[in-house]
């Protein structure tokens, strides 16, 4: 039901089957008010091309015209050819204390007028429940969700995530949650959140749910309805929202805009670009509860189309960071994302294409820079030598911009070289990775960057085993060292950059494993860098000029093979799906059995059977806990299928 | 010509006239290439309701229509019934080196094809030019704009400022070509700063030639059409762009965003709101020159309404900074701007509506807290105590936070207690001033705004004479020195307040003058605080709710004008306009002879006659940079007449 065209970490586009057609995530889906609607549904199916709505199924049942919408159905009844999600009640016993209606009575009255998704009454866990009584909210959503699992019929159900501020409980009522048939997992609960800028706080909620979540269902996130968050939550992985608010601000004289909102009487003119804008100066919108709806709902659909386009070229963290300027309270969680690292690196891709920008001292925290200064402490083994020579950020490559002076201080003087940079400490041997390769950085430098760049330095060369006595950070050393050796040989970098490459990217180990053997290197006419690595006569490897890091060659993954036992590097398939494998069709995630929890979207990978048989190299596009759930969809796009020993009879 | 209807700060919004109808600035013009228009004029005109454009006059004088537009004049040529600018070859003259053509024979073609603005043929004196050269570029620009000017006849004239990076040169060239008849002034030779990103130059080369520009005058940046680099050009004082981004862009298949650019090949999905990204699919965009260009062009003209709503509600700052976030040369430039604060502040509002918001650090640094910090080290004299208790940044206002606690601490320990907040010092009966009472920052305070607020507090704690020895921050040291001093009396806040505000808002020493005499307070019901001042009975000032600023009542503007010496607070208006300012009719810049050179827009003013007779108060709107040179426009709003002494006999 739930389709992964394209993903950026935790954020993905999406396409969701419902009963009456597709939808494109992620995607707002308007609130129709059933006794108020500002915009009625038929324009918002024509005009704003709108695939789904959300209407109340509550409000409805009691309204006058219940008898008719149980007569013509829901979609009928507000004229929409589209989806219909409808909402139960829980909202309102959260504005009310209560409300009538059992969870039962609600699905039922959703089955009845033909919601595409029903959703089940949860009790709304407030974020000042204690832990007891979150729990207790926890266990009824659970109990409420399994009995409108067994009276749903056909209908698809949204199964909520409630337990407050509870981070175990989060998670814990999203595991459970999303185990029963529900095709939308809910995280409820934020309005209060929303309504009081506590930014941070529905950051740890997101992810804690988001780490108990079937990562192969879409996850709506109840009542955020402004376009500021909507790049945030995206990158936390939630797919849809609804917005009432395009119509209740429209109805308080408010305007939305993507970083913030005004009421109209303080827009003098409006910048905006959305139609109403352009066609209408601002006293006709102000004096229009209409066309203020227009507008808001135009910002909030751009949003929403503005972070599709950003998941599609890479850019989602860029938005996130940029977004969170326009709040303090916004800034605040987006500088707490670091907090959640571990989780969101498991997510994280191997590379995006084009440069990396930095925005504030919070993007050396993203998590794909938190897992490149991991590697670089676990995985490159930094050469023996006499010390090492320091040298500041700089232009990119470093390489380039310091060549004149390091060749020599590298060989003669026996000391190592490396850039403080503020992404982290970086071997110079190892400047053409992305994003350290194309990244792109003030010239004046922001204090809290240049601390943390010392704190990811100092962490890196303690443990590399140089004494900080041998930090050089003079430029006069520079000079010095080059006076006392001025002979020496010439560094042999295409030598140094593979083999520490090599090792950042499968494991401290893999470079001797690759490149035991004579190795000779195939460099580009264009640019003089490697492009394909050769041993003992086979092709191992090949370095993509893009982002700097390795294609896998058979010949290259039988030696890793052979290196690193199970599971490492490993996708283990099902036995049935070793021959398609062998004859180079992808690993489909449902044929998934095991794997490495190393891997990484992006991330070479070996694929073997279950009892170890290599059967090919293979690019991953999930990381683990997405191969063992996800029951469509590819987990590896095989590169080169393997065929069995010669020695085995084929199969 | 140029009439200012809204300003803030160096931005306004203003209203240019033309022979072919008013222009509201800021304006982009679209630039028309004669020879290859992908949009246009008429269009241009109907459907994105330009008001002007500006099309080459060199190309057209070469090109094989040259009869035609001399025979029907460009407008007729173009199809374009709105006012037009003709450029006249400078910039091919830096593309190709030379030009064929003089100027006076571009002036005199523009002239005759009856260009509403017409431009001189200037040198286009290059960034790497040294100062020698660059002096020889302004030579040579002026002697051209003599010549040009001599010649317009009824032709408006655009006065070009050259002189490269060299700001002697920018100011010199700015102040003698805006001497002449010119219409608009235009910063010249920039595109090679834009086109390497080099946002602090031109910051620098702006900044240099505001500071001899004729201020009543509009300024147009040549060659700055991208929407990225308008809210700061805007911030500066540009009033006019040319774009020819819009349609050499789409050329090459680029799509231009507020934030930047993307080859239409990269965008999956256009997050855009624009009509054209509203009514067709993204591969119907890529295939068409047109529609890329109308999408680029809504986007420029977008930014530009943006950049007029920002000057409107006051929050051109923090577009601006929000903005610096989107590519790290950009940032460069933002923070690059505290370099200029001495220039800047002269135009900064007393205050603005509504909160100030956090962006970055560079927040800290804008002009307006400069000034403050500033007058709390000039204006503002610290009561004699023993020491200072430093209370740390916090939720705002930071009185009722901190107000448990500090009262006694005030009194009985004799003891002056201030915040280190992140703007700067604020002894605590001054937090009610905007905009330390209405600003919102993040809990999570960057580290470069941490350290900068310990630089400005021990700047101030130093002069104020409370040594480091003395400046407790140790949470601790209130409940002991609580504990010692358990008694003591009530303070009294409004005293506190009131003499504190007077001092800093119009000088050290104006409490005193103000304040001599019996003082009583008329307290709001609502809020508690003081909304006027009496002293022996007469009215002296009022404390305006909404910043926390006094306004001047004529009894205390009699005080201030007895206790302070001419020029200080004083505007000196011609003998012929005293009659009518002592009616309460305003201040016309044309008739101000001189004024305070601290007098901001917003302050309170005494006018006085040339013999010091004082005749109002006013609220200055104008600096006396601006009251100077202005021909147009209200200097001053006279809040009240005051009568000549009654011994005089009446006039």
């Amino acid at each position: 039901m739930f389709e992964i065209r394209e993903r950026d970490g935790l954020a993905r586009i999406g396409r969701m089957e419902t009963a009456h057609g597709s939808v494109s995530t992620p995607v707002l889906l308007p609130v129709v008010n059933p006794n108020r609607p500002i915009i009625p549904a038929k324009d918002l199916a024509d005009r704003f091309r709108a695939e789904i709505l959300i209407t109340n199924a509550y409000i409805l049942g009691k309204s006058p015209d219940r008898e008719a919408v149980l007569r013509d159905g829901v979609h009928r009844f507000l004229g929409f050819p589209g989806a219909v999600m409808t909402d139960s009640g829980a909202f309102q016993s959260h504005v009310y204390g209560d409300v009538d209606v059992t969870n039962a009575e609600v699905i039922g009255f959703q089955k009845e007028i033909g919601a595409d998704l029903g959703t089940m009454l949860d009790p709304f866990s407030e974020p000042f429940h204690d832990h007891a009584r979150a729990a207790a909210d926890v266990e009824e959503t659970i109990r409420r969700a399994k009995e409108a699992d067994s009276i749903r019929g056909e209908m698809a159900l949204v199964g909520a995530v409630q337990g407050g501020l509870h981070a175990d409980l989060r998670e814990q009522c999203a595991r459970d949650v999303s185990a029963l048939g529900v095709s939308v997992c809910a995280i409820g609960g934020v309005v209060p959140l929303l309504e009081s800028y506590r930014f941070r706080d529905l950051v740890r909620v997101i992810v804690a749910s988001k780490q108990g979540l079937d990562p192969s269902k879409p996850v709506h996130l109840f009542g955020a309805g402004h376009p500021l968050v909507f790049p945030l939550a995206v990158l936390l992985g939630c797919d849809l929202f609804d917005s009432a608010s395009y119509a209740k601000y429209a109805r308080d004289g408010r305007m939305l805009f993507p970083e913030g909102t005004r009421h109209v009487a303080e827009v003098r003119e409006s910048g905006c670009l959305c139609p109403v804008c352009v066609a209408h100066p601002i006293q006709e919108i102000a004096a229009s509860e209409r066309l203020l709806a227009e507008h808001n709902l135009h910002v909030c659909f751009g949003a929403i189309r503005d972070v599709r386009r950003a998941i599609a070229d890479g850019s989602l963290w860029e938005l996130v960071e940029r977004r969170g300027r326009a709040h303090p309270a916004l800034l605040d969680a987006v500088k707490d994302l670091r907090q959640h690292n571990e989780f969101l690196e498991e997510f994280e891709p191997l590379s995006r294409p084009g440069a990396m920008y930095y925005v504030g001292p919070e993007t050396a925290h993203r998590p794909i820079l938190h897992r490149l200064r991991q590697r670089v402490i676990h995985r490159y083994a930094a050469p023996p030598a006499k010390g090492l020579l320091v040298l500041p950020e700089g232009d990119r490559p470093y390489s380039e911009r310091y060549a004149s002076v390091v060749e020599r201080v590298l060989t003669t003087a026996n000391v190592h070289v490396a850039v403080k940079s503020i992404w982290g400490p970086v071997p110079l041997e190892l400047d053409h990775v992305w994003p350290l390769s194309q990244s792109i950085v003030p010239e004046g430098i922001e204090l809290e960057a240049l601390e943390a760049a010392e704190v990811f330095f100092r962490e890196w060369a303690a443990g590399a085993g140089y004494p900080f006595g041998l930090l050089w950070e003079d430029p006069r050393t520079l000079d010095e060292l080059r006076s006392r050796a001025p002979g020496g040989r010439t560094v042999d970098w295409h030598a140094l950059r593979v083999h520490a490459t090599a090792d950042l990217q499968f494991g401290r180990g893999a470079a001797n494993a690759l490149l035991g053997g004579t190795v000779s290197y195939i460099v580009s006419q264009n640019t003089g860098k490697v492009r394909n690595v050769r041993v003992d006569g086979e092709h191992v490897l090949s370095l993509r000029a893009e982002d700097g890091w390795f294609t896998l060659k058979a010949a290259g993954a039988r030696r890793l093979w052979k290196a690193f036992s199970m599971p490492k590097l490993r996708v283990v398939v099902d036995p049935d799906a070793v021959p398609f494998v062998r004859e180079g069709k992808n690993v489909f995630a449902k044929f998934v059995r095991d794997a490495d929890p190393e891997i990484r979207p992006g991330d070479e990978a070996l694929v073997v059977s279950p009892d170890n048989e290599l059967c090919a190299v293979a690019q991953a596009t999930m990381n683990r806990r997405e191969m063992l759930v996800f029951k469509r969809g590819v987990a590896a796009r095989v590169r080169e299928g393997v065929s069995p020993p010669s020695s085995a009879p084929p199969r």
